[in-house]
């Protein structure tokens, strides 16, 4: 237990806290998009996949939302799940015998509980608490949770692969901090990495779900047939790369320090987690969606820069210092105006999937 | 729901966050004390009136600690009721049935919880959550919890009474900010007040504690015949008050901020938690107990005078602010020593009462 006391602060990787101009609360209209998009398959799932006597003779509903960050979406993710509950008693006619709700929020220990805490909405239908810990150690007792929800969360790794920030391996990752354009070997271990991690997501779900429980995942996705250099996600994390070797040669930046930091995402494909849920087998999926991206339009590219910079800029500032911040995400915006870097359907996807514990 | 968001910020009392010199982290050991003696107790009554039956086939044991500030003090309270369950279950050759435990650390939304958190023991046998919120209203579904310790927290009114900060009213407490001093009418709406919450308290725990589960008291009290001017824990409270009005006789201090300031604690005896249990009706007392302070020898009044200052600081601090804070706390040092302050068996008890959900 406690395994997130094992996890170093930049593999903890936790979104910028407080409510400040880069705070991850002003800067996570990304992720809000995909949660408003997924309510109605949650909706519709929940009223066609979710067998209600799993709340049991108690008729309390309990809920987690893993990787919640500080919030607005987490609270929308949560209320959403209770609206689609309700809905389904409403539709059997069993409006009296709505459960109780209680939602466990989880992150990282080192994210903000406090603002997430003071930021709860004051009129909520259900019972709070927070979790710290990585969702890759048990977070609850067994058979507690009937609807978990991981929106935007389990491309985050538990680690980065040892290997590709190791000077004497052959998956060296040299002058890059993600695997997008990298050799072969780098995207190797990356995978095996995806493949350890998501593998024991899965299993250790398993025992904290209620048999008939519902797992919704919801992920920055890969296409099929994209490769990992073309999928926008990709080529976003990426763009730092080149930012970073920027700052090198202007003497700015150690390249050493460029060379041991990679970022611990990996943009799994709707397949690739397909065959996670069939090697582990502890769930069948009710459901698995490409669901494209709405984000285009509605996020300039200042905003979709500002979005990573509230996603990343704890960990860069660990690792490379805060004063390299603001020059690091200036040359970032204009990588991505070069790159003229837009979502299409080719290169974006999210995966929306429901899986059912056996 | 969430009723804490009626809370104003003094009436919320956050202990002092964070590991700093007057943090409460640092300056916690009377109440620690406290916890190591009542920790033979609980043990006892665990092995003698909890029927292992209620952890249900799930076989979970989930255990709440209400108003668990920052730690150490919870962590060592937790692990108590952990340890006992566990020598309840060996002493009965049950060694391979002892449930999981899931804890719930509990304190207002404006706790440091992000230091709590980190401060999680690394091995603890234990899930832990945070709940954020006031536990004068419900913090948890129904019948979810089997055992809920509140050590030193029970003594804290859910506010001031607003009479007694009411220039009109004749229970005025003008230049005092505590009851023990006095009149009459001032003791009575505080007195008032502790009726009203305790109530409350016990009318939520009894919803919130399945049947059979336990509910551990532990307060600091006002020993049986002792008046509210001679119990100790009032003339430590009641001490600041000649203090902040040197400080008004010195220009530092505004007067109408201490006429609108009074700190919301009441020291009930042990006969008035019996009365309180008797008149809600939701549990029985499987026990009571005066016990001695064991502080004195331990203490110096020095540190006597930093506890009270990791408990009241930050309030102080939103009424009067900082600059008034080393000031003050040096008056209130000079004013033990003038009173040649202790704890005796005459002047000061903690209540230790354990109560079982009919």
């Amino acid at each position: 237990m406690a395994n997130e006391d094992i996890y170093t602060f930049s593999e903890a990787f936790p979104m910028k806290g407080g409510d400040g101009i880069h705070s991850y609360t002003l800067n996570s209209n990304l992720q809000g998009n995909g949660v408003i998009a997924a309510k109605k398959l949650i909706t519709e799932s929940i009223a066609e996949k979710l067998d209600i006597k799993i709340f049991s003779s108690l008729n309390i509903c309990r809920i987690a939302d893993l990787g919640c960050s500080v919030g607005p979406n987490t609270f929308f993710a949560v209320q959403n799940i209770v609206d689609a509950v309700k809905f389904k008693y409403k539709n059997l006619g069993l409006d009296s015998q709505i459960p109780e709700f209680h939602a466990f929020f989880n992150d990282h220990v080192a994210n903000d509980f406090n603002t997430l805490f003071t930021s709860l909405p004051p009129n909520r239908e259900y019972h709070a608490a927070g979790v710290p810990g990585s969702f890759y150690s048990k977070l609850f007792p067994n058979s507690l949770l009937h609807i978990v929800n991981c929106s935007f969360s389990c491309h985050w790794l538990s680690k980065v692969p040892k290997e590709v920030i190791d000077k004497s391996s052959s998956a060296w990752n040299k002058g890059r901090i993600h695997y997008a354009n990298a050799p072969d070997a780098v995207v190797k271990a990356f995978e095996a990495q995806y493949q350890k991690d998501m593998d024991s997501f899965l299993c250790l779900r398993a025992q904290e779900i209620v048999h008939g429980g519902l797992l919704v995942i919801f992920s920055p996705s890969r296409p099929s047939g994209t490769s990992h250099s073309q999928s926008a996600y990709n080529m976003l994390v990426d763009a730092l790369s080149p930012c970073l070797m920027d700052l090198v040669k202007k003497g700015v930046v150690d390249e050493k320090k460029v060379d041991s930091f990679n970022i611990p995402v990996f943009h799994f494909s709707p397949e690739e987690l397909t065959q996670a849920v069939d090697r582990t087998g502890y769930f069948s999926i009710e459901e698995i969606k490409e669901l494209p991206l709405t984000a285009n339009g509605t996020l300039s590219l200042e905003q979709l820069s500002l979005h990573i910079r509230a996603i990343v800029e704890l960990s860069v500032k660990a690792n490379f210092g805060e004063e390299i911040l603001d020059e690091l995400f200036d040359l970032y915006l204009k990588k991505l105006q070069e790159l003229s870097f837009n979502f299409n359907s080719e290169n974006s996807i999210n995966v929306f999937a429901i899986l059912k514990r056996k």
